[in-house]
Protein backbone atom coordinates (compact mmCIF):
# COMPACT_ATOMS: atom_id res chain seq x y z
CA UNK A 1 0.00 0.00 0.00
CA UNK A 2 1.49 2.93 -1.14
CA UNK A 3 2.06 5.73 1.87
CA UNK A 4 1.61 8.97 -0.60
CA UNK A 5 -0.81 11.33 0.52
CA UNK A 6 -2.83 12.40 -2.24
CA UNK A 7 -4.67 15.78 -0.63
CA UNK A 8 -6.61 16.56 -3.98
CA UNK A 9 -8.09 13.24 -4.25
CA UNK A 10 -9.26 13.25 -0.09
CA UNK A 11 -10.14 17.17 -0.40
CA UNK A 12 -12.41 16.33 -3.58
CA UNK A 13 -13.90 13.19 -1.42
CA UNK A 14 -15.64 15.80 1.07
CA UNK A 15 -19.09 15.87 1.55
CA UNK A 16 -19.22 18.74 3.54
CA UNK A 17 -17.86 22.45 2.56
CA UNK A 18 -15.76 24.37 5.01
CA UNK A 19 -14.81 21.39 7.33
CA UNK A 20 -11.48 20.28 6.61
CA UNK A 21 -9.97 17.28 6.94
CA UNK A 22 -6.59 16.50 8.36
CA UNK A 23 -4.38 14.43 6.41
CA UNK A 24 -0.96 15.13 7.98
CA UNK A 25 1.04 15.87 11.11
CA UNK A 26 3.93 18.52 10.90
CA UNK A 27 5.73 19.10 13.74
CA UNK A 28 2.95 21.18 16.23
CA UNK A 29 1.22 21.74 12.90
CA UNK A 30 -1.98 20.30 10.78
CA UNK A 31 -1.89 19.89 6.99
CA UNK A 32 -5.58 19.90 5.85
CA UNK A 33 -7.48 19.70 2.91
CA UNK A 34 -11.21 21.55 2.52
CA UNK A 35 -13.97 21.55 -0.08
CA UNK A 36 -15.22 25.00 0.28
CA UNK A 37 -17.46 27.20 -1.48
CA UNK A 38 -18.95 30.84 -0.78
CA UNK A 39 -16.88 32.98 1.93
CA UNK A 40 -15.81 32.11 5.75
CA UNK A 41 -16.28 35.43 7.12
CA UNK A 42 -13.87 37.87 8.48
CA UNK A 43 -11.17 36.67 11.08
CA UNK A 44 -7.52 36.43 12.22
CA UNK A 45 -5.21 34.06 14.10
CA UNK A 46 -3.57 36.13 16.92
CA UNK A 47 -0.83 33.98 17.43
CA UNK A 48 0.08 32.28 13.66
CA UNK A 49 0.59 31.94 10.34
CA UNK A 50 -2.01 30.43 7.77
CA UNK A 51 -0.56 28.54 4.65
CA UNK A 52 -3.24 28.22 2.00
CA UNK A 53 -2.56 26.48 -1.19
CA UNK A 54 -5.10 25.84 -3.88
CA UNK A 55 -5.20 22.57 -5.24
CA UNK A 56 -8.09 22.95 -7.67
CA UNK A 57 -10.54 26.17 -8.60
CA UNK A 58 -10.00 29.69 -7.53
CA UNK A 59 -9.54 30.79 -3.54
CA UNK A 60 -9.94 34.51 -2.82
CA UNK A 61 -8.59 36.10 -0.11
CA UNK A 62 -9.43 39.12 1.01
CA UNK A 63 -7.39 41.58 3.74
CA UNK A 64 -7.88 45.22 4.47
CA UNK A 65 -4.89 45.96 2.43
CA UNK A 66 -6.47 43.94 -0.95
CA UNK A 67 -7.26 40.91 -2.11
CA UNK A 68 -4.98 37.83 -3.04
CA UNK A 69 -6.31 35.60 -6.11
CA UNK A 70 -4.91 31.91 -5.81
CA UNK A 71 -5.64 29.46 -8.63
CA UNK A 72 -4.29 25.87 -8.95
CA UNK A 73 -1.11 25.08 -7.27
CA UNK A 74 -0.77 28.96 -6.22
CA UNK A 75 -0.11 29.35 -2.42
CA UNK A 76 -0.24 32.76 -0.07
CA UNK A 77 0.42 32.92 3.82
CA UNK A 78 -1.82 34.61 6.18
CA UNK A 79 0.61 36.87 8.34
CA UNK A 80 -0.33 36.07 12.15
CA UNK A 81 -2.75 39.14 13.03
CA UNK A 82 -4.16 39.75 9.77
CA UNK A 83 -7.71 39.61 9.26
CA UNK A 84 -8.94 37.96 6.25
CA UNK A 85 -11.57 36.63 4.96
CA UNK A 86 -11.26 33.80 2.22
CA UNK A 87 -14.17 32.77 -0.27
CA UNK A 88 -14.42 31.04 -3.32
CA UNK A 89 -17.55 31.56 -6.29
CA UNK A 90 -17.15 28.12 -7.68
CA UNK A 91 -16.51 24.91 -5.50
CA UNK A 92 -12.67 25.21 -4.61
CA UNK A 93 -10.07 22.52 -3.14
CA UNK A 94 -7.39 23.85 -0.57
CA UNK A 95 -4.84 22.20 1.64
CA UNK A 96 -3.84 24.53 5.26
CA UNK A 97 -1.15 24.16 6.95
CA UNK A 98 -1.77 25.78 10.53
CA UNK A 99 -1.11 24.94 13.96
CA UNK A 100 -2.74 22.73 15.94
CA UNK A 101 -3.82 24.89 18.39
CA UNK A 102 -5.78 27.19 15.56
CA UNK A 103 -8.94 27.38 15.31
CA UNK A 104 -9.74 28.01 11.36
CA UNK A 105 -12.22 30.80 11.91
CA UNK A 106 -9.84 32.55 14.05
CA UNK A 107 -11.08 34.94 17.05
CA UNK A 108 -14.73 34.34 15.18
CA UNK A 109 -16.55 31.45 16.04
CA UNK A 110 -19.73 30.97 13.60
CA UNK A 111 -21.31 28.70 11.92
CA UNK A 112 -17.95 27.08 9.73
CA UNK A 113 -16.16 26.65 12.98
CA UNK A 114 -15.31 23.60 13.31
CA UNK A 115 -13.76 21.83 16.73
CA UNK A 116 -10.67 19.70 16.51
CA UNK A 117 -12.54 16.55 16.87
CA UNK A 118 -14.90 16.70 14.16
CA UNK A 119 -11.28 17.81 12.08
CA UNK A 120 -9.91 14.96 13.42
CA UNK A 121 -12.26 11.84 11.22
CA UNK A 122 -10.04 9.52 10.09
CA UNK A 123 -9.06 9.91 6.17
CA UNK B 1 0.98 42.84 -9.02
CA UNK B 2 -0.52 39.29 -7.81
CA UNK B 3 0.61 38.57 -4.49
CA UNK B 4 0.07 34.73 -5.17
CA UNK B 5 3.31 32.64 -4.59
CA UNK B 6 3.25 29.98 -7.24
CA UNK B 7 5.76 26.97 -6.53
CA UNK B 8 6.04 25.21 -9.60
CA UNK B 9 6.90 28.14 -11.51
CA UNK B 10 9.77 28.75 -8.86
CA UNK B 11 11.31 25.48 -8.86
CA UNK B 12 11.18 25.18 -13.03
CA UNK B 13 13.24 28.56 -12.85
CA UNK B 14 15.83 26.81 -10.62
CA UNK B 15 19.32 25.98 -12.45
CA UNK B 16 20.83 24.44 -9.98
CA UNK B 17 20.09 20.98 -8.46
CA UNK B 18 19.27 19.85 -5.03
CA UNK B 19 19.28 24.00 -3.76
CA UNK B 20 16.34 24.94 -2.35
CA UNK B 21 14.87 28.51 -2.66
CA UNK B 22 12.26 29.85 0.17
CA UNK B 23 9.25 30.95 -0.91
CA UNK B 24 7.67 31.91 1.88
CA UNK B 25 7.68 32.12 5.74
CA UNK B 26 5.15 30.47 7.97
CA UNK B 27 5.94 31.17 11.58
CA UNK B 28 9.11 29.25 12.24
CA UNK B 29 9.69 27.60 9.21
CA UNK B 30 10.46 27.89 5.41
CA UNK B 31 8.42 26.96 2.25
CA UNK B 32 11.05 25.76 -0.16
CA UNK B 33 11.17 24.81 -3.68
CA UNK B 34 14.14 22.76 -5.21
CA UNK B 35 14.73 21.28 -8.57
CA UNK B 36 16.01 17.83 -8.06
CA UNK B 37 17.66 14.82 -10.14
CA UNK B 38 19.25 11.77 -8.13
CA UNK B 39 19.72 11.23 -4.78
CA UNK B 40 21.00 13.64 -1.83
CA UNK B 41 22.08 10.15 0.71
CA UNK B 42 20.79 9.36 3.60
CA UNK B 43 20.36 11.61 6.89
CA UNK B 44 17.73 12.32 9.51
CA UNK B 45 16.31 15.61 11.16
CA UNK B 46 16.64 14.93 14.10
CA UNK B 47 14.09 17.26 15.99
CA UNK B 48 11.96 18.10 12.88
CA UNK B 49 9.45 16.13 10.81
CA UNK B 50 10.03 17.71 7.19
CA UNK B 51 7.11 17.79 4.64
CA UNK B 52 8.15 16.67 0.89
CA UNK B 53 4.94 17.66 -1.67
CA UNK B 54 6.15 16.62 -5.50
CA UNK B 55 4.94 19.88 -7.85
CA UNK B 56 5.78 17.85 -11.02
CA UNK B 57 7.40 14.38 -11.53
CA UNK B 58 8.08 11.69 -9.31
CA UNK B 59 10.37 11.32 -5.43
CA UNK B 60 10.92 8.01 -4.11
CA UNK B 61 12.04 8.76 -0.64
CA UNK B 62 13.78 5.59 0.70
CA UNK B 63 13.08 4.53 4.36
CA UNK B 64 14.64 1.64 6.41
CA UNK B 65 10.91 0.60 6.72
CA UNK B 66 10.86 0.33 2.41
CA UNK B 67 9.96 3.49 -0.21
CA UNK B 68 7.92 6.03 -0.43
CA UNK B 69 6.94 6.88 -4.35
CA UNK B 70 5.35 10.70 -4.60
CA UNK B 71 3.90 11.77 -8.20
CA UNK B 72 2.54 15.01 -9.16
CA UNK B 73 0.75 16.62 -6.09
CA UNK B 74 0.98 14.04 -3.57
CA UNK B 75 3.20 14.31 -0.35
CA UNK B 76 4.26 12.83 2.30
CA UNK B 77 5.91 14.00 6.27
CA UNK B 78 9.23 12.18 7.15
CA UNK B 79 8.74 12.17 10.61
CA UNK B 80 11.91 13.68 13.15
CA UNK B 81 15.21 11.21 13.31
CA UNK B 82 13.60 9.31 10.70
CA UNK B 83 16.55 7.91 8.47
CA UNK B 84 15.68 9.02 4.67
CA UNK B 85 17.10 9.22 1.36
CA UNK B 86 14.90 11.47 -1.52
CA UNK B 87 16.25 10.23 -5.18
CA UNK B 88 14.49 10.81 -8.12
CA UNK B 89 15.43 9.15 -12.14
CA UNK B 90 14.24 12.25 -13.83
CA UNK B 91 14.18 15.67 -13.07
CA UNK B 92 11.47 16.51 -10.28
CA UNK B 93 10.52 19.76 -8.85
CA UNK B 94 9.43 19.79 -5.20
CA UNK B 95 8.25 21.67 -2.48
CA UNK B 96 9.13 21.32 1.04
CA UNK B 97 8.60 22.32 4.45
CA UNK B 98 10.51 22.34 7.57
CA UNK B 99 11.59 24.36 10.19
CA UNK B 100 14.20 27.92 10.00
CA UNK B 101 16.66 25.58 12.09
CA UNK B 102 16.83 22.48 9.58
CA UNK B 103 19.68 21.69 7.02
CA UNK B 104 18.05 19.54 4.05
CA UNK B 105 20.64 16.93 4.44
CA UNK B 106 19.67 16.82 8.20
CA UNK B 107 22.63 15.66 10.28
CA UNK B 108 25.01 14.48 7.06
CA UNK B 109 27.02 17.69 5.62
CA UNK B 110 27.48 16.55 1.78
CA UNK B 111 27.98 18.62 -0.93
CA UNK B 112 24.53 19.13 -1.37
CA UNK B 113 24.23 20.72 2.12
CA UNK B 114 23.32 24.38 1.38
CA UNK B 115 23.78 27.07 3.72
CA UNK B 116 21.01 29.14 5.21
CA UNK B 117 22.14 32.39 3.23
CA UNK B 118 22.32 30.60 -0.17
CA UNK B 119 18.90 29.25 0.35
CA UNK B 120 17.76 32.91 1.18
CA UNK B 121 18.32 34.57 -2.00
CA UNK B 122 15.60 36.53 -3.32
CA UNK B 123 12.85 34.61 -5.58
Amino acid sequence: MSRAIAPAQIADSLTELWSPRVVAELDDSYVKVAKVHGAIGWHSHEHEDELFVVLKGHLRIDMEDGPVDLRDGELFVVPKGVRHNPSAQEICLVMLIERKTTLHTGDVVNDKTRSLAEQLRPV
